[in-house]
């Protein structure tokens, strides 16, 4: 007896364990996001987007991956739940994005492949895995997608990401540079990972672009790393009162026809439209400017993104997590081979 | 023994209870909300905007009513308890309009006349005694300003206003369009009650305006049957980084003389500005677009109203039920008789 | 057109606002509350249990009445909105004590009254207008239940209460004694009224229990002020892990025929059962033991009772604000009068 | 290139996913919970107690379920995401239950199901194709362990139960005796289903144990229907302050060898213990006596469980639907067939 | 044994205590915050900004004082928790204004001095004992950085401040006037602070601003006695949809050379940036402009500041405490004497 | 000037940094919490119990210090915040505990030291920094009360208390037993640090119980490891429905003259009383009987103690973080010396 033919039983069940070879037949047939008019949005297994959850990215051109750490937090924890509360939120996601006319799921092959696995009580380890799932995702040219987790994790990502595509342009948004050499003297933190990156030659740094830093500082120069390095810096000041999508061209040309990784920390936008993270900063981006930089990245060569730093046990609404979901599903409308109406 | 004559013990009472044949003076005489400069606000039952409670319309030319029911709902229920909620927010609010000079407490004779009754394990019978509720409502004229609950309801209340007054004018203000046809198969949800409008005559479909719809959608052409039947549509991308007063004028002119209906639903904010509600949407109105779309409705000929999708268990700090009780005091504002200083 | 003969608009306050007159025809009617089977439980304006808001006591043996203030709390505030929120709370307490047979809605005409006038920026004014507001509830033998509100409010209730009966006994179930003589160098507050009673003559001290006191103190002999004044003391480590039903057969012994006041401190609860206060002593009775405290009072002449310091801003699942309208319902079970099956 | 293979990636899927027909082996596997030593619990799709996800019950000897649903609820509604709530609570659920020697996951074949499909704005239409998805889940003896949802949805579950082994008895824990005829003028809701199960001859009614009714009532013999047909009826007064194991002794000498149904209604724990559900009753069971009730069930010829009115924005804490995810987890312990060590 | 030579016990205490006396050194040496780089942020006692603790104002050139009050609300409490929550969220503000260049750190000597003494009981006292209190700390020069509060602690913190300097020039930013004659009878209420600061003469009325005021109101003319005293009222409407940054040249020109006083009511910003208050009101400022506001008081000549209305039981995500935090940090930026980069 | 003459102004500060010397004076004045009847409870800095903070252990006979960590954490985290939120909440503590006459602040010297530096992104080398600054707090006898943290922190705590007093007996109230080998392929974390410890001998195994253990576990001799060398082991099911003095009495036997460790995990707790934690378990101990166990501690000799693994995030009332306070109170009060009444 097969519940997966009935419609009384287990629809969510049905749709997230269709068989991934369903794509070889002729007519391409690719996963698509559980409908909210086929189940109730409270039903079902909560994958990211209610798609089908894959055991291996073979055959997916997407994917959707969590990396569900806090020990590179440095003040409020609770990121570890990040990719599972994105999950849940994400279940009021749907299949076209319609202010972009972007049919991301009539276009490419995306699955939820679950988590990466992290050692909590070891940073260095967690990143050494998290470098070599990622290097796994990437080997066929899939594309990761990842919930974080802090932002330590993107240090291994870009690791993974540059092995397979070597340096990487950037569009980095966030209210904090993420520069630091050290943090209480270690050099794995969630303040640290852009210039590990830059150090271990990850980053094409002139094709780097921070969006949205703000914040007290540790000292007036604050941002003299970036700068040394050629990247351009965006404070959050220059942000105010306007639409980025001006600015989303000038980085599009920056961007080039190079590999580019989008990483966005949520704590880019202010903490009225995003609470639920570890270290907020008011006077951020607002969730209209969120989504004029994701949509400002179409044309890029994106090979890789990450949202980061939410944490639910702040999200006291949910909002956080609903707002990591939208832009993860904007990240996937971007992406290469997605076709627009 | 009346104590309603003495300062010491239950003012509220006093205010609330106080009898509607006050206005057969020679000189009329209105009701007034409860100010908090005579009771505390935290004092007294919580009626809306601290009214009189009244058990008929007669002699009312506007009356707050609730209707509580979330069995429509898509994703998060608890709309039920949205009327309950919105009046405990509204003792926030006084009499005087300050910024628009409206002083509709001197201008019509307004109360809160409870909830209609709703049966909460069926839908189709609680649209039922909806729509015979707002009938009686509506009969002599009075205008009805009704606390959702979710949007389904606007469906009921649409027929009882079309039987009174013809085909009408709409001013929706919402994330979603609403038209679907079924959801999960049925005709009535909170996803469909604009299309059953359309369907049964209710709406003079070229005096239509949806404002602030967003999200991600199940087709490219999201809001074919809005535009086949002549709506305007004004997507939330239109709105983003401007005033929307400009646009009100041009909704007013094309509202023209005929009589309007204003349907808000909360979720039109973004959750930024109205986290309590079902199925937010991220890229939102603000709070003040939201009071500039509802004071550009002076001067329409306003007929009833409904602010809908208040979900008070997702409202972690009060904001989005305070909203609600806000909006409909400046729906208040705009009716048909109030004066302005 | 009459609303209230129609079963689909406003029932609730068809219900609420019937006639107090009704009682003077030749088969008595009492006031009941508007039931569940009857009208949603979200629905209608929330008076407490449900029940006709009356602007006078005129006929009425037992009413419900606020006191919303917490001026007189030392730690966490927030008690101004604990009347309103134990009515919000109320809805879901139904016509009969299942447990006890008590049938108070067939024995007593009760009503809510509203809240009592309070001045929120001065204490000892607040304090003259409780008395005076509770003299006149109790002029004529009407039984207050008061919903604080901090405990502060019983002082001045206990001063209308003895003008009328002499003094009195009490029933104190509390975490705390409250027989400070001076908190930060002031006389009234919440830590004080009952030494304030005493001093004045408004308790029969030998008919004095207080029940559930613990926590840390300011002395070894916390309770010497009670003790040398005749008061039984019960701290709350004699009331570790059994019934209270035999203690409370002694206090009803101790109570005798004259004239007894319950006082219940919702902090006597342990804040498992009760966390919504300011003031929260782990290591307190269940509610389970609560339940027995009140109900052992049945057959005491009790002439008033109080439930206070319930802490919405501190009451996150309502739990606090629902206990404090069931014991309040609960003592209005045991008035004198009450009918059991 | 298979992921399963690895340790670094999506570990949580390889076990989740693994095939059912790895039982078909000569030596019999079962499927186990992905350890939290193995995985961290952050970690992975949250499946119930990270149980592999089937598709069908092929092959089950127990299975869980959701049915999510809350438009039965006559007060705070929500349960429709009771089933993802406990899923997302039982990652701290492990594989032997230590306490009474169980070892259910070396004993029994066991797999999450999903949610079966639910009509969310038709209660009669979602009853019937919840008795449609349970009739095929126990066709071939696979014992259903539900998680709810309202308890209405123990009205159509006991419909296939019956259908499958005839009138099953019940141990029927609750605040309520959920025996309405009618609610709101309604057959169907969550205050009736046993009313309608007696009236359909679903139930052996000699072999009905009500356990942990409470709180006020609509008329003094609230338990008429329930003692008029045979149900043993007991209060919660009748078990405060001790252990229920020994009335479970009694229970299972009343329930005989015929096939059982245990329906565990949340609120029957006091709401200290369990905060997060629609109609809270305070005087309720600790959750010690809850395990006492469920463990005590060993031994009977339970056919099916229910774990219902869970409401997860009502669980502040988490702490109810922990309880709900282990009470499940205890449930499936007294399953006919589990080894104890 | 000192533990603090050690980097391995209570570096928090060991910054928090150093001598006030290492000032005179001649390499004058300022108190610096304890660095979210040295010592965990979770870490330590929670102090303004992690400075040391004073306990006395000596050699202070500005300080951080808490006013923990909350008998003067008029709509939900809890204000007197708003210093200690502050004191918890500014762990998170760093030594440098990034944004400015103001390194107020290296240009003053500022300490926490802990909270004023108030009589939690008795409103006039306590304004008596602030008076005091601020008195002292501006005796010899010291600018107090005030957080409340509710805002009826500026009235005598004016009193203190006018005895000083004379009437002052006021920067008030709000959503309310606050110049009530009285509340509920009463003089001295948090709505009524500036009316009797003028009637006292500490404001220098032609040199005061009221920015943000908003909300319905009991006049039409609510503003009047404000306008009749020549202050400059710039309602919410007027900062809509653009930058405060033009308005503050206006102010600082308004302002002139003499002493002025900032006062920034949290409410002024809309509740979407700071929803824990007590009376918040809808389409207020964002927190850019309440930087804008702040950041434009640079180079006037500011004699004292406060930062009221934060209450933090109604701050669920703590974002309005954060808020709090940094616009004190933002005063401090533009005190007379801080050097920028 | 010296402020702390001054009633008026900063009251906290002057208790709280008053000289350590004072003790030697010839009449012993020991540090006493600061009064709430002295200074309003929600004033002054939140040291823990209101006492002074102290740079140095010197001249201490005890002292309280925070571990603030939860990299050791293996499900929810949030316990780097514990001791902040302990000392927010232990302001409701006073002097005297009038249950059991202890008088503690009479008896020894007693500060609060802060938090020992922890390393929040390496774990070892936290471990490695708190025995560090352990071994200094009791190199001259001041016995520690540890604030948590999760439960690795008393890992090194034992190392080195072990170092200076040789093994010691042990009695260790927790929901697990903490005695894994590792977690996740770590030797360090929250739950081996009982195995570590024996491994290391700083455990004179004989002497240790652990009380309160249950829920699922791994395999169904969970406890071998502690019952092979020699523990008592007390699971939760044996504490059911009784006092558990008795118990303490026998542990007392048990730990006789030698030095004891008590280590005290807040989920020893049921989630009712303690809900905010990492990995609740229900049918857990109530807090009467957390009382119970720590009172009868009383008489051994205690050179050391903690409360761990309250996690703030998690504790949405408040109720974990102010048992823990109390706790650790009680702790305090069974030290040797201290006086009892």
């Amino acid at each position: 007896m097969l519940l997966v033919r009935s419609r009384l039983v287990a629809r969510a069940v049905q749709k997230q364990c269709q068989k991934v070879e369903r794509r070889n037949y002729v007519t391409k047939v690719f996963n698509t996001p559980l409908s909210g008019m086929e189940m109730a949005r409270c039903g079902g297994i909560a994958s990211m987007m209610r798609l089908p959850i894959a055991s291996s990215t073979e055959g997916l051109d997407a994917c959707f991956v969590g990396v569900p750490i806090d020990h590179g937090t440095s003040n409020r924890s609770g990121t570890r739940f990040g990719p599972r509360e994105i999950r849940t939120s994400s279940v009021l996601v749907r299949e076209v994005n319609v202010a972009t006319g972007a049919t991301p799921f009539q276009s490419l092959m995306v699955a939820d492949v679950g988590d990466v696995w992290v050692n909590l009580y070891n940073l260095p380890d967690a990143c050494r895995s998290i470098k070599e799932g990622f290097a796994k995702i990437v080997a066929n040219g899939c594309i990761p997608l990842a919930a974080g987790g802090d932002h330590t994790i993107t240090y291994p990502i870009l690791q993974a990401i540059a092995d397979k595509y070597g340096p990487v342009g950037l569009v980095h948004v966030d209210a904090h540079g993420d520069c630091n050499d050290t943090m209480l003297g270690e050099k794995i933190a969630h303040g640290t990972p852009f210039r590990r990156a830059v150090e271990e030659g990850l980053l094409d740094t002139k094709r780097v672009v921070q969006i949205g830093l703000r914040g007290s500082g540790y000292s007036v120069d604050d941002h003299k790393f970036q700068l040394d390095n050629g990247f351009r810096v965006v404070p959050a000041e220059q942000c105010w009162h306007k639409s980025l999508s001006p600015l989303m061209k000038e980085v599009k040309e920056q961007m080039g026809d190079g590999p580019v990784y989008v990483s966005f920390d949520i704590d880019a936008l202010d903490p009225a439209f995003a609470p639920g993270t570890g270290t907020p900063e008011i006077g951020g981006l607002t969730s209209i400017q969120g989504l004029e930089v994701v949509r400002g990245c179409r044309g890029m060569n994106v090979v890789g993104a990450d949202l980061v730093e939410v944490s639910p046990p702040y999200d006291t609404t949910g909002t956080t997590a609903l707002t990591g979901a939208n832009l993860l599903f904007e990240m996937l409308c971007v992406l290469p081979g997605v076709k627009y109406n």
